[in-house]
């Protein structure tokens, strides 16, 4: 391939690409509600009913380690990060399809660790495999899943309806995943200079756990049902809360003001941050992966949202002109600044 | 990764392979009509209508070559492959997404000729990009396509429901696609061992371009409802007659007698195939990758069929017991061998 002009990818960004190479694009179909830009696009359904379908590709290499990453968990996390952008739209995903290309060093008893992990995966989200494809690559592993789902009308939640004066929530706990991926990234250095050194991952179950095998929220969106909630804006957190917070806010076309002590961190990734030497609030703000929920609701929901668990209040949507800001526990306020994970 | 058995995915092929790896799978969902094992899964809709879902992935490397492929024609021929499906359901596509993973030799440029004739396919299919992602590989381009649809629930066709008496019908010609790939390989082949020499594909157009950007049968799904013809079992042509009359058989649980004579050849590819000193007929039973499509109906639709362009009698629906035979020009009757394209 030859061009006469070269621009790099990495000026754009994940984002900022896709957005570039789609803008001319013009939509054909009446069924078509909503098209890129979201967790998921949005098709006519039955009746009430919305079809919610989203798709990922995960690459070897790229967003997992075979070193250390088990086949049976890349399964169940390829399927973990699809659904998990289904629940984002505050929908119940129903089936998946799965496609893999392989090289040829992978043996049928490889694909079944990995069909095995997808199959488990499968039964807790309660979602059937409906299509797919097994190809050869040159290099490598690659799995492609699409997630389809439904979503009622009056309770599908987008990104960008997030209105001034909503409460911003985040569920269950962040920055683990990305902790535990440092602690098996350093492992595998050791075991590289060092083959005779055995990886020294005994106590660190809960933050590797949380890398290699995430869980899609499923129970959120039971419990928003349960008890009568509706977010007005949710996202998943693949990218990490500061990313998501700016995605929202965009969209919305609306400012936040996130309260570092409300972003909930387990106590063992605090205390693993330490050991790193790394900043917790920058953990909590940057690590991705987590798969975990932010969203959020009008002020008149807040009792509700107390009485359910594993929800922690983080901040609140305000004017654009405010922008988006970090109230540190030590009483300042600065701008936030979005460093998710790229992978470019 | 270790294994104590290592069963080379060769002796499975494609189809076995995806068999083995999802038979212990067990479906959760009312919604989910058909899985694994025709064009496309299907889904309830709404109402009378399905939700059709077929999804692809193409390998650099594999499915295609860089050298001989311009990417505009690669964007193209990827929703093609996909929307093919869905027409081989009896549906329409409505809805598409479109993943890819791209190394660092990729810029914006060349990015922007594959959505260009991701959007030109897209405009000529009406079907809409509503997602996708962008992400990095390791090395080479991929590229995966999920295709969404409607089919109603009366002229939905599958592979599983050709009946005995049944006659087979071929749509455009065959054979056309797999010469034209040849004349690539033997230009690159060429040109690999003196890079002076010019390529000379003057006039090849038509076997290159059917091989380049193939046009899925939109137009004959429109016929079908124009002429009140709904078959009784069909599929797209993507891994060679033989091969996909040998999934009708085999799902409809049926034999087959094809007619040699039937089977449609393109003079251009009668003559090339003579060139390059191949048995036309082998070319038209084996070459895959035409995207026509192959169907059979009820023998009282006959008469319809005649007068509808494009389409022409290859054969009959038998007994299973007849096994799947060929008529051949010469007057013999042999057993059909499926040699369909491979990606393993």
């Amino acid at each position: 391939m030859e061009e006469q002009k070269r621009t790099n990818v990495n000026e754009y960004g994940e984002f900022g690409l896709i957005e570039h190479l789609t803008k001319s694009f013009e939509n054909h179909q009446e069924s078509t509600i909503k098209g890129v830009g979201d967790d998921a696009a949005v098709i006519a359904g039955d009746g009430d009913w919305l079809t919610v379908v989203s798709t990922d590709m995960l690459m070897e290499g790229i967003h997992f380690d075979l070193m250390y990453t088990p086949l049976k968990h890349l399964g169940h996390k390829a399927i973990s990060v699809n659904v998990s952008d289904i629940y984002a739209m505050n929908g119940v995903p129903e089936q998946v399809t799965v496609s893999i290309a392989i090289s040829n060093r992978f043996s049928v008893e490889a694909l079944e660790e990995l069909y095995e992990g997808i199959k488990v995966a499968c039964k807790e989200y309660g979602v059937d495999l409906v299509g797919g494809d097994t190809t050869s690559s040159m290099k490598g592993l690659a799995i492609s899943v699409t997630a389809i789902g439904k979503a009622h009308k009056q309770k599908i939640t987008y990104r960008n309806t997030a209105k001034v004066g909503d409460i911003i929530c985040i569920t269950g706990n962040v920055g683990a995943a990305y902790l535990g991926l440092q602690l098996l990234e350093r492992e595998k250095q050791i075991f590289l200079e060092n083959p005779d050194v055995k990886p020294n991952l005994d106590d660190q179950d809960f933050l590797v756990g949380r890398q290699l095998k995430p869980r899609a929220r499923k129970d959120m969106i039971a419990l928003f049902e349960q008890n009568g909630v509706v977010p007005t804006s949710m996202i998943d957190i693949s990218d990490g809360v500061a990313s998501e917070v700016f995605h929202i806010c965009k969209q919305s076309n609306v400012g936040a003001i996130l309260e570092e002590s409300g972003i909930p961190l387990h106590p063992k990734t605090e205390e693993m941050a330490f050991n790193f030497k790394m900043d917790p609030a920058t953990v909590a703000l940057s690590g991705g992966e987590d798969y975990e929920l932010l969203f959020t609701i009008k002020e008149e929901d807040l009792e509700k949202v107390k009485y359910m668990p594993d929800i922690y209040i983080a901040g609140e949507i305000v004017e654009k002109e405010e922008g988006i800001n970090l109230h540190t526990k030590g009483g300042n306020i600065h701008a936030l600044k979005a460093q998710g994970w790229k992978h470019f």
